[in-house]
């Protein structure tokens, strides 16, 4: 976080609003230079919340150049009162900086069902554009923050034919997190000229394969946003047609997701285990996550990763009820860590309780499933189901 | 549990076999009288555990004539081994009671992935057998728990034609509930005379209502089953024929199945609330008990009623995410207990904290969300997410 971040042509402000706590900033403005392209992918939600409906009509209507974030709350549940609250506060960012309320996108996360306090957000939204410099990237990372513990930030930098482009990201999310898009914010930027359609197919394959693969709680949230610009000012341009520079980028783009991902199960709700869960040998991609998302989900499984006990019985049948009706049992095969628990449908002969108990009591812990049913692989993070999470989400709003 | 339940034809007793603890009886057998017939249900786990292989396989061969019963251990995901052991304890009950090993079928449940020790289940067999008794059901219930805090009984009686019909029902469960068929054992009979093919449709239409219908944590268990005995020693025959006393027989068995499940959800691991989801409107009874389960499996929900918390935003989190692609949320209407909470899309004007908080202070919550998309309604039963749930399962093996 000590960092000084940076990409150029995009400026970053917070300021506090005190929507919720008073502790920390928790309005964010970002300024987009003219000439960016920007990507945007939301939650799928059916009561997505208002922010993201105008978000999704404001981008449809021309090229953000302004991005409005507020923690604290949601802004969702809030029905047609809702919609005119969020249009409100893009309307004074607009204000204050001159510019058309449809180029700026707004986002909320918090508690939902509770009215938007639209009249804390004038002052704080003038002190975010006095606040504006180069190097906010951590202070936004830090207003966006819920019940997040610290937050999460990723870069990378790499040279292309003696230029250097550099990828910048930050995120929150903690709970409610099963991204589908993700239950989260994350904001991407990178000084690469990258044409429009280009940046959205990268921003989709980069999620496909970070956001869309955590989960803490299975809980789709109603505000998930990740935006993606490319401001274009280190004067390299990726194109379809440069293959080894666009892979380079992709690749680049999709670690920085992946680190941003992970951050946010690492801090999730009640959290004290890393979990990744890969399935192979699956028929199809969907079957393989569908299995890896059933181990992933079971809390008697996620209550046994936070008791460190190798209680792998838990495992086969969250396998088991994952809805593969033709699984034959007699071919799959489960490792824990590199600690053999099941070959072929059978107990391993050389399992030891000590083994299993020496894995779990690891922070990070993998398993590997093979259904040997085909060669579809698909990984999926989670965490553990603690006490410390039932705390956190029961006593949230109290 | 203080009734003298009885069933003419049934005859059960329990023993001491000390399996995992040694307070209570662990193995408990159940005998048939001849001419019975015998329905039974299982659960669609691909990891089914090894009694519920063999039982399959046994039913399919003969009608049962006895019921072995053990807690302690599921003897699930053990494997050929494990398949062996399950035959070896049938065996061990044919020999002493001298009758053939098929017509036994043996039920476990409790810790899987440990070897079953068969050694102790030989005196226990002989001592359950030397107990056997018609009132034996109370005994039988308790001996069938795990981290169940209470047996559960239902009974019901009714007259037809001037004849009484009795039906008697135990179950257990408490965790890994998402019966698909049950995450469960349940043992229920009646003195009707009921021809085979008709006994096992009155037994799936009862349980579709019931044990189908309930869910603790979405864990789908590896060693669920649910029987249906009817000994036909009231001499009075249900028949197809005879449309309103079969009406009457398929009502008391659902009402007696019901008991039980919702007894099993009011025990469930660590529960403090008992909750009714009925979602109607939906186009179709699969897209209701989506919402439902949705609802019923959302952490965040869970939690919320633990916390006594009216925290709505998140029941349209769920069904927002119930992945019904083509949800017009301007039609979604959602009520807790007696309080409109969302009329049409927008939150009821009529609503205050206070009557959430007094519906959600209560120890038996109802939820009704209305899609208003058709006329199909589903109900679903649960329980909250407590500190005590996670306590149970972190701590189980230890």
């Amino acid at each position: 976080m000590d960092k000084d971040l940076a990409i150029e042509g995009i400026l970053l402000g917070t300021a506090s609003a005190g929507i919720r706590q008073t502790e920390r900033d928790d309005i964010a403005v970002i300024e987009i230079c003219e000439g960016s392209n920007v990507a945007a992918v939301f939650t799928r939600n059916a009561f997505c919340a208002a922010p993201v409906t105008i978000a999704k009509e404001h981008i449809s209507q021309q090229a953000p150049r302004y991005l409005l974030i507020n923690s604290g709350n949601a802004n969702a549940g809030t029905g047609s009162e809702g919609y005119q609250d969020g249009l409100q506060t893009c309307q004074m960012l607009a204000e204050t900086v001159n510019c058309s309320s449809t180029s700026v996108l707004p986002f909320s996360t918090g508690v939902i069902g509770e009215r938007l306090p639209t009249a804390l957000f004038q002052p704080a939204i003038e002190t975010a554009v006095q606040n504006l410099k180069e190097t906010g990237w951590s202070d936004v990372a830090r207003a966006i923050m819920t019940t997040d513990t610290r937050p999460k930030q990723a870069e990378t930098s790499f040279e292309i034919n003696g230029q250097t482009i550099t990828i910048v990201g930050i995120s929150k999310g903690s709970g409610m997190i099963r991204p589908d898009m993700a239950t989260m914010l994350a904001y991407v930027a990178t000084d690469a000229e990258v044409e429009q359609e280009l940046l959205n197919s990268c921003l989709n394959n980069a999620i496909d394969k970070s956001f869309n693969r955590i989960t803490v709680d299975g809980d789709t949230s109603t505000n998930d946003a990740c935006v993606l610009i490319a401001t274009g000012k280190s004067e390299f341009c990726i194109t379809q047609e440069q293959v080894s520079e666009l892979e380079m980028f992709q690749a680049a783009l999709g670690n920085v997701c992946i680190q941003l991902a992970k951050a946010i199960i690492k801090d999730g709700e009640g959290a004290t285990k890393f979990i990744t869960i890969e399935v192979q040998g699956g028929q199809d991609k969907e079957e393989a996550l569908e299995v890896a998302y059933t181990i992933a989900h079971s809390p008697l499984v996620k209550t046994a990763f936070f008791a460190s006990d190798p209680n792998w019985g838990r495992l086969l049948a969250a396998i088991g009820r994952a809805g593969i009706t033709d699984l034959d049992i007699s071919k799959v095969s489960v490792t824990l860590g590199d600690v053999s628990l099941i070959e072929a449908g059978e107990p391993a002969v050389t399992y030891t309780e000590e083994q299993g108990a020496a894995v779990m009591a690891e922070d990070e812990i993998s398993i590997y499933v093979d259904l040997a049913r085909g060669i579809a692989t698909e990984t999926v993070w989670t965490c553990d189901l603690s006490y410390d999470y039932v705390k956190i989400n029961a006593e949230y709003r109290t």
